[in-house]
């Protein structure tokens, strides 16, 4: 995890950014395939098969109530999907549509590594699926509901054959419930959507500073005087749990500690290393608090919340933090200080080691594996810990060499806002991993996305998953070499839209968030406020937290612009994609050049009306500046249009005139902590109006 | 209620249409005050009440949970509508920002006529609401909730005092979750909007030839054989009872009988007149099956069936239905003509007066107050019954001058697509109502909106229901003069946005039905499908059963363009609107024409790129004449204006040769069973453009 130091790592290379934009423009062929992840192997036949209301499937082979749960979920999504009434009451003796034969059981708590793989068969008379174990079973239904597609004739399945496998054994979602609480139903939803795209594991990070949301009926002052009323009940748990299970994902529970723990001094200051009082921490960031590593009534508690936790929690991997500990409670503790002397303790860092050996111990007494973030991982640590590398590649390289399993969320942050295609950049076997020994890179697990939610609650949290966090599930399941980012979007955006049939409001947010923010208004306002929020972003990696005026605290409205605009304009990147091609065609495309200029005018126009929402509201007058720097800086890119179109290029002085204006625009915007994605284009459009481009003085 | 019958009243007199639609340009200040339904008496005062995370509900008087549940109810509102983070456990000591005071307590079951007043006093530095039970309350701190606005400077609620109280005690909403099923949680949801705008009375239609939705437990074969699956258990039922109740609503079951009641003979084919075998119906319509009224066993399961729900609702009244019995069977059973003979009943209406005459008994043995369907209203019957009405308000005056109680549900369909001001038009007390004796209007009890569920489902419910319901409900609560229909539309869209924070999907289940309709699509083409659905409406009342060219069944899919647009469209409201105002301004205002131009160039152009989509999807294509109607129509409307803009009027000829190119364009809408909503405005513009109209040959 790591909130601060994890910026240091925040830069992709320079070269490999460049190279996705460039397959951008072409191969959207390979979006005729809507499947996402992209199965192993698939080879098209003739035909198709029809689904209608006589859509029947039919289990064969091993049978569970799992599998019957799945093929009643599949008949509910085809009808959300498609409009077809199907009354499993009313045909129980039919032929099959889709036959879906599974030979044996899987472990009763899920495993790492069992065998995950299914065959599909579409014929245009039939379906047959089949799958070792109903965890393939789980995969194979899935990419037969992406399958099906409305035509001129109905809904259909094309004809082809599909063999499938995961590439990677954890393909994992963290999810961050304790800055700010989630709900149950987000959380299932959120587990439908993974399920959708056949993630595996569900990290449930579960205490912070910020709040303890497990509740524990051994310490229960931990959920009650740590999470304002806002945790789980074991009951819940459980049924999350379960809930996962039917839909092959096993749930690892994270509470982190040493650091990271003020909550839990809350209801149980005697753990901590400081003098106390404490309460739930409001603010973000690296905090003081810590557990007593030295004393053993702290270990006698973990013993027992540990095995309380266990019990809960049936996965075999258990997660205990270990990151950011700053030391100063340490440091100040003349106790911690003397036992460090007579241990021979040099450091910090040792300490935590000890620490952290200890509730090893712990876990592995209580049969669970240990995970830890990268802090784990110091000399002598036994081979069981999994390290969670928030620092990148090469460290879980390294661990690897070492023989240490590992799992990657360095690049998987979904919360700093990063592009789809940025994600979907980073593969947890590339650089120092290439090299790594076919047993050692077996080490390597897959990965793990992470949502972190200093920003995110329930109302948004949706949006700020998905539809990226389908990408990073491609990069886990797909083979090595599935790179068609052109076909990766096209993917995702259909896998977006199905995605919102499932529950999930990562779309459908925005609108009643913006009406908040809009007040009354008439729908030319509104389209205007809507037109704003969809060309912007808000701002990448830590810089919220840096250029807020207001330290942000956990009972900050996540109410403002910046709460609502998508982490990647759709809108935007689609303009960047046209003034590619309009620049790639040596700007003669007419076509492109009305669709880019119809862009920037909308652009241009739309400050006024947002203007006349900001004297009514006082979320639009927050976001008004961003607003305001979009119509501008349109603006200065229809002159540059212009300028392409008459084939007067723009003197040297205007260019770097209007190249500063919009990076004194992109400032302007970051007043409201958003960003205008479109700005590159807008730089491009210059540069190709500029004497001496190839675009200037083509007509 | 009744599927055939009703179709004779349908048309509200012209004149009161003429005159709602003169005042919606006017009076737009009314919106001002955004409350639905209006208060009986509002008084504003100075400043305003700042609404941030120190809002703090205290109650006080009369304590019970209910009140606890709504004063959590109004922080979570306050939380979704505002965005603000309201820790009541963070703060259990604080000042009250509203001080709710409640006498004493309201009947244990919710009575007819209970006393539903409260006042409210805003003033900057709190308020206070007072009521003399918890269903005034409960009233109240909804008013408060709709008074939460944003402002330049953040939430506030501006300073008033109001007191308020029903005009009528019965204001209800029927849902036939019979016909289509409608799952638990969408009827939750539904009651959540029923509290929104007031209303206290959910009648529950239950049973139907096409299902029966309630678990009975002494004849399992009802549910069982009759629902597919899809019923209510007890459970549920008991849930949504106490759901109801938390939120000030009486729930009515119906039964309908002894029509209607196909369903029930899937089980029980011996309580039917013919010989069977009887399945659960698909088809629309009125059927033949009746249940036998001549033989005693007949009484005997109705006692104990009775019995059994009397006790699972604990409300008062229990609705027999009683509408629609052809006859048929009764006709054709020897058996039932000799009882006829023997009992000298003279014909089949008689017939059913006694079996009415036998239900109503068993329902009063049961010790509740029967409710039955016009039909039910025969010589003799007791005055007990209340009528519910879908024959007018005619027939509800006639009752109450005999001592009958009555509702009115004619005028109030919200499945026949009725704009909300048509709706709003409609008052229980209007006609031959106004003429009677005080004590006579008294029986006179209400309203109930219903929508019937032919062409409803759980996917597009909500958006049938809201947000036109509020109009009823506000014709139900405001005191009688409330006509302002400017006032009331701009309010209504407001509710709407509103009532999302809840929940209900009427705007967002737009856009996912959209997205099924269209498959794979750039944006382009997307927002042209939508702009096309926004313009257009469905066919309203009967008219989609008689131009159905497959006629449809309980499972034909609901995943047409016709099942996904609005019942009224916002866009040609507005637009008609603006083409009043421009023709009032004897076609001089040129901001208003711009206006007409860019939205009728919009619709011109907006059937090329449907097209597009047309060629991969059967959903698009079926609906493509419609689309090309719209565009067709569009340019007939712009060369209007173009002669209005050019001063050449349009020659009698070309006026006659486009209004018959309209009509047949509407022809041709129908084909989709859509309807073009601006037809009317376009034909004024053709009148306004041509010779001897006060526009033409303006410029």
């Amino acid at each position: 995890m790591n909130r601060v130091g994890r910026r240091a790592r925040r830069i992709l290379p320079a070269l490999m950014l460049v190279a996705s934009e460039a397959c951008m423009v072409n191969a959207q062929s390979n979006a005729a395939l809507n499947v996402m992840p992209l199965p192993a192997k698939v080879e098209h036949t003739d035909g198709s098969l029809k689904i209608d209301a006589s859509f029947r499937i039919v289990f064969a082979g091993y049978r569970e109530p799992r599998l019957e749960h799945a093929g009643l979920r599949l008949e509910r999504q085809i009808q959300r999907q498609t409009g077809i009434v199907i009354l499993r009451a009313n045909k129980s003796g039919g032929p099959a549509t889709l036959e879906a034969t599974t030979d044996r059981e899987s472990k009763a708590i899920q495993e790492l590594g069992e065998d995950e793989s299914y065959t599909l068969d579409v014929t245009p008379t039939g379906a047959k699926l089949h799958a070792a174990n109903p965890l393939g079973m789980l995969h194979g239904l899935q990419t037969f509901l992406q399958l099906i597609a409305i035509t001129p004739e109905g809904f259909s399945v094309p004809a082809m054959h599909v063999e499938d496998r995961p590439r990677f054994p954890w393909r994992g979602l963290m999810i961050d419930s304790a800055r700010h609480f989630i709900p149950p139903d987000v959380i299932k939803r959120n587990l439908d959507g993974m399920e959708a795209v056949k993630m595996n594991v569900f990290h449930w990070h579960l205490s912070e500073n910020q709040g303890f949301r497990a509740e524990s009926r051994k310490f229960p002052k931990l959920h009650e005087q740590g999470s304002d009323g806002l945790f789980y009940t074991q009951e819940e748990i459980r049924d999350v749990v379960e809930y996962a299970r039917d839909r092959g994902i096993r749930v690892v529970p994270e509470f982190d500690m040493p650091g990271h723990s003020t909550a839990w001094f809350a209801g149980y200051p005697e753990l901590a290393s400081g003098g106390g009082p404490y309460a739930v921490e409001r603010k973000w960031g690296v905090f003081d608090p810590a557990m007593d590593p030295t004393d053993e009534k702290t270990y006698k508690f973990l013993n027992e919340f540990i095995g309380e936790m266990a019990r809960l929690f049936p996965d075999q991997f258990f997660h205990i933090g270990g990151d950011e500990v700053n030391g100063k409670e340490w440091d100040a503790n003349p106790k911690i200080q003397t036992f460090m002397k007579s241990h021979r303790i040099k450091n910090n860092a040792e300490l935590q080691a000890y620490f952290s050996g200890r509730v090893q111990e712990l876990v592995t007494k209580h049969k669970k594996t240990p995970v830890g973030w990268d802090e784990v991982l110091v000399p002598g640590v036994p081979k069981t810990i999994v390290i969670q590398s928030w620092r990148g590649v090469d460290s879980l390289a390294a661990a690897a060499k070492d023989g240490y399993r590992g799992i990657l969320s360095n690049g998987y942050y979904l919360d700093l806002g990063w592009s789809a295609a940025r994600h979907y950049a980073m593969d947890p076997l590339a650089g120092p991993a290439a090299a790594l020994t076919p047993q050692q890179k077996q080490l390597i697990l897959g990965g793990e996305s992470c949502i972190w939610s200093e920003y995110v609650n329930a109302e948004n949290i949706d949006s700020r998953i998905w539809p990226r966090n389908a990408a990073i599930a491609e990069r886990l399941w797909s083979p090595e070499g599935t790179n068609d980012v052109a076909s990766m979007y096209a993917r995702m955006e259909t896998e977006a839209t199905r995605l919102e049939w499932l529950g999930l409001t990562h779309r459908s947010f925005q609108r009643t968030m913006l009406q908040r923010i809009a007040g009354s208004w008439t729908p030319v306002e509104f389209d205007a406020l809507r037109a704003v929020a969809q060309a912007l972003e808000h701002e990448k990696d830590y810089a919220r937290e840096a250029s807020a005026s207001v330290p942000p605290t956990s009972l900050t409205p996540l109410n403002r612009l910046v709460d609502t605009v998508y982490p990647e304009s759709d809108v935007s990147r689609r303009f960047s994609l046209a003034v590619d091609q309009f620049i790639g065609s040596g700007c003669k495309d007419p076509a492109v050049a009305a669709q880019i200029r119809a862009q920037l005018t909308d652009w241009a126009t739309v400050d006024d009306r947002l203007q006349l929402l900001a004297q009514s509201s006082h979320l639009v007058r927050e976001a008004a500046p961003a607003s305001a720097a979009l119509s501008q800086s349109a603006k200065i890119a229809l002159v540059a249009l212009d300028a392409i179109s008459k084939g007067t290029p723009l003197p040297d002085d205007q260019r770097k005139a209007q190249i500063s204006s919009l990076n004194a625009l992109e400032q302007q915007a970051h007043k409201a902590q958003l960003t205008l994605p479109d700005l590159p284009a807008f730089q491009k459009l210059i540069d190709a109006a500029s004497a001496g481009s190839s675009c200037a003085g083509q007509k």
